[in-house]
Order: structure tokens, then C-alpha cells, then sequence
């Protein structure tokens, strides 16, 4: 048991008070956690980019490597924006919380848009990808529109 | 093909002069990226823990769900320790450079532990998760012992 907190610990940094179902032991963790998803999020859905905008030569299986990872990831913040993590490091707006229906919403959005790129991509069509991620990328920009500050 | 490059920039931070291969434009990127990663990692592996650890109570589809995501992240690291990823924010020691192999070897080891992990949590038996996750742990030690910086 007493190994087993030490490991907890030495890979998660999470305490042993940690409250029961709490997912984050504080809103700093949160605020850390959805932006780290953001991140890998993001560096995987521009390597798609990259591919749909010719930069770098179509690769059906790195996008579809991708695809799959931003995929998973797109899942991930939507828990971390929970009461009292509208604080700190963020450059998330209070509307995110004010208008927690209409985030929800969005963020569903971008959710359904990613899974069709994901099928997109395994089609190992680049213009279905190129659509795909057209869609998807709006859905994206729409929410920092409104949510997220300069 | 613009709206698109707009879109990328929108969603990844992506700029338009990347080169053609490189995974990461900047060093900082890389470190950036390779430290949200961990974050995720950390996160998830984390609720596992408290699993393990009888903080929380046993839910195998929960761990299981985490599990997944763990191991998802758990290969994404390693593609930004590249060259020159050695300075800035980061708490990785010289050695991670200096001793490559012995690095990749650790992070070999976690990564197959961390798929264990994840075949334990669906047999959905507690004792056999406790002794997967205590086995993952160990690898994160190890590599945080030796390469990284307290």
C-alpha cells in the first residue's frame, strides 16, 4: 500500500488526501490538465494540417495515426473546466461558465466533427481529409472566438 | 487552401513555414508538448492509482477508460526529446541526451507496463491491477530518478 502511494506519487503528483471523486485535487490541476490536452490536441491536429494544406506530402497512415490520437485527446478538457477553474492561468473567458450550455455544445461539435476526420482519414482520401479538417478546424476556431481570450 | 491555413493556426499554433518533416517547429515546442503529454499521463494514471491505492473505490470500467488513455499517451513523449530540446523549461537532465539508449530502454519498459496496465484493468480483478500498476510505477521512478531533475 505505502509502495504503491510512493508510485501514485512519483507519477501522478497526486496526494493520498485526495478527495474521493474529485477528478482534480485542485483547480490548478485542472487549469494544467485541459490546456496540456489542448496541447498534444493541437500538435497532432496540425500535423494533419500540414498535410491537408500540402505542406508536407499526404501520408494516409500518419494522418490517420493522428487523426486517432486528436481523436482521443478531443474527449479529455471538457472535465477539467469544472466550478473554480475559471482562475489563475487560463486564458479561458467567463462565458465559458456563464454559458456553460452553449460550450457544452460547441464542444460537443468539435467532438463529432474530429471522429468524422478520424473516418476521413482512414479512407486515405486527402480530399475527404481536407474537408474533414475544414470542419473540424471550424468548430476549433469557433469556440476560441468565444471562449478563449487573445 | 488559405481558409485551411487559417483553420491550422486556429487549432495548433501551427505557422504556415514549418518544415516540411519536423514534428515540432521550435525546441520549445517539443518540450512543451512532451510536458502536456506527461501531464495527461500522469492524470489518468493517477485516478488508476487511487484505485489501486483503495482511496477511491474499484470501478473497472473507470480504470479500464483510464488505462486506455494512458497507454495512448504513454508513446507520445519520446518523438520530442530531439536535438536541442535539452534547454528552456524543462526538467530533463543531460543524460537523457548523453545516455540515449539507456533512456529509450526505460522508455521502452514503461510503455510495455503501461499496455499490461491496460490489459489488467479489463480482466476487471483489483489485485492484478494493484500489481500492474505497482510494476508501471516502478518504470516512472526509475526514469524520473535518473533523468530528471528534482
Amino acid at each position: 500500500m505505502k509502495l504503491l502511494s510512493v508510485l501514485t506519487l512519483a507519477c501522478a503528483g497526486v496526494l493520498v488526501s485526495m478527495p474521493a471523486l474529485a477528478q482534480f485535487q485542485k483547480p490548478e490541476d485542472a487549469v494544467k490538465y485541459r490546456k496540456a490536452a489542448f496541447t498534444v490536441m493541437g500538435a497532432h491536429f496540425g500535423r494533419i494540417g500540414a498535410m491537408a494544406n500540402g505542406r508536407v506530402p499526404f501520408d494516409a497512415k500518419v494522418a490517420a495515426d493522428n487523426a486517432v490520437i486528436v481523436e482521443t485527446m478531443s474527449k479529455l478538457p471538457w472535465a477539467a473546466f469544472g466550478e473554480g477553474t475559471d482562475k489563475g492561468d487560463t486564458r479561458a473567458k467567463p462565458e465559458v461558465w456563464t454559458e456553460q450550455a452553449k460550450f457544452k455544445e460547441g464542444a460537443d461539435k468539435m467532438q463529432v466533427e474530429l471522429t468524422k476526420l478520424a473516418a476521413a482519414t482512414k479512407t486515405g482520401n486527402l480530399d475527404a481529409v481536407k474537408t474533414a479538417f475544414g470542419a473540424a478546424g471550424q468548430t476549433c476556431k469557433a469556440c476560441h472566438d468565444a471562449y478563449r481570450k487573445d
